[in-house]
């Protein structure tokens, strides 16, 4: 991946005060967040079993509420599946969902708490808390789901792979179909594989820290 | 940070079976999520404004939908805006609220469509799109937030820190509170620090692949 003009005088900028402010390695901020872009387009490189299995085995040490682990990965890999799919994208998101080399479904898991005993042993009576209260139970699934959604996109990217995260599609009919059992809810569909022809739009300007933080 | 011989084996298996898989160097692999940790106590070494800065002009490129960024943070620097914090917290989390070098605020801005234009300028519906449908505006504030929540953890760790991330705590009243505007909710509270004496509790497992991976 390339550096884009646009952003070139942030990056010397970051360079000049930031850079000495981080551990992580300038190749490794590059490869996850400054260099890496969505990608609308792809190559018909395929994307392996293995990738996906090491993409995972990285982000699933990342943290949740209670070590919940919400987040369920329905991987789309049958054209029988994909067509099903691709119909309930909004329809700017179809294209590219019908090319990419991988397409997968994240959903929240909202009876996540059945395995609270095993994943956060040190508070037994987590379980019945969530179980007795939906509304929590239902809150917290997607909040953690939501986090782990984002460790998923950064995982792609650590695979040197380009994730296109997409929101725009009919969640509940996607619950739905993917997800018969009705204990799941879908929150986002990512593209995933290496970028192809004009895989993005410019870069879009982002908010100055002053913005966006403030200090009491 | 050390590894932990509990999750040594799975270590190393990963480094037998998956390393050659990502392009991540194992240095930030590790750095990021394998041996970082949520930390529970803080050396007293202060986190400057010059490192908060660095963080968010790293994470600030993780993408959202549209380019949204709907995150807003305070960083909690008084003892006099702690004292309000900590009181709001649940009862667990308040030692380590009140511990820590730095705490920050983490919230939706549910007006982040007055931004769109800016933002997201190839667009220009979106501000309306957004500004007439509140259900929406407010789902859609939430989700992305909590993508960025997930890349300002990633973040304090990339700048060699420990967070302690928390949703225990009356959102409400910390939305009251720290937000008059009500403009926005409240979504986590994070500790940031350099992680001090027992900062931890053993490792947690982790759901299998399998478990959470299924293929259609």
């Amino acid at each position: 991946m390339t550096t884009y003009p646009e952003t070139q005088a942030e990056l010397e900028q970051f360079e000049a005060e930031f850079a000495d402010q981080l551990q992580l390695s300038t190749e490794a901020q590059d490869l996850l967040f400054r260099e890496a872009r969505t990608a609308n387009t792809f190559t018909d490189e395929p994307v392996s079993e293995e990738q996906m299995r090491a993409i995972y085995e990285l982000v699933k040490w990342a943290p949740t509420s209670m070590n919940n682990q919400p987040l369920r990965i329905v991987l789309v890999r049958s054209d029988e599946a994909r067509a099903r799919l691709v119909d309930l994208m909004a329809e700017g998101n179809k294209p590219k969902t019908q090319a990419a080399p991988l397409v997968a479904i994240l959903a929240a898991d909202n009876e996540f708490h059945e395995e609270l005993p095993r994943v956060f042993p040190h508070f037994p009576a987590a379980k019945d808390m969530f179980g007795g209260n939906e509304a929590m139970r239902l809150r917290t699934a997607e909040l953690n789901a939501t986090l782990q959604i984002a460790y998923f996109i950064l995982g792609v990217r650590a695979a040197g792979l380009a994730a296109g995260p997409m929101t725009g599609f009919d969640a509940d009919a996607v619950t739905r179909e993917f997800f018969p059992d009705g204990e799941h809810r879908a929150l986002a569909v990512v593209n995933i594989g290496k970028p192809g022809p004009d895989a993005w739009f410019p870069r879009s300007p982002r908010l100055d820290f002053d913005e966006v933080v403030t200090t009491v």
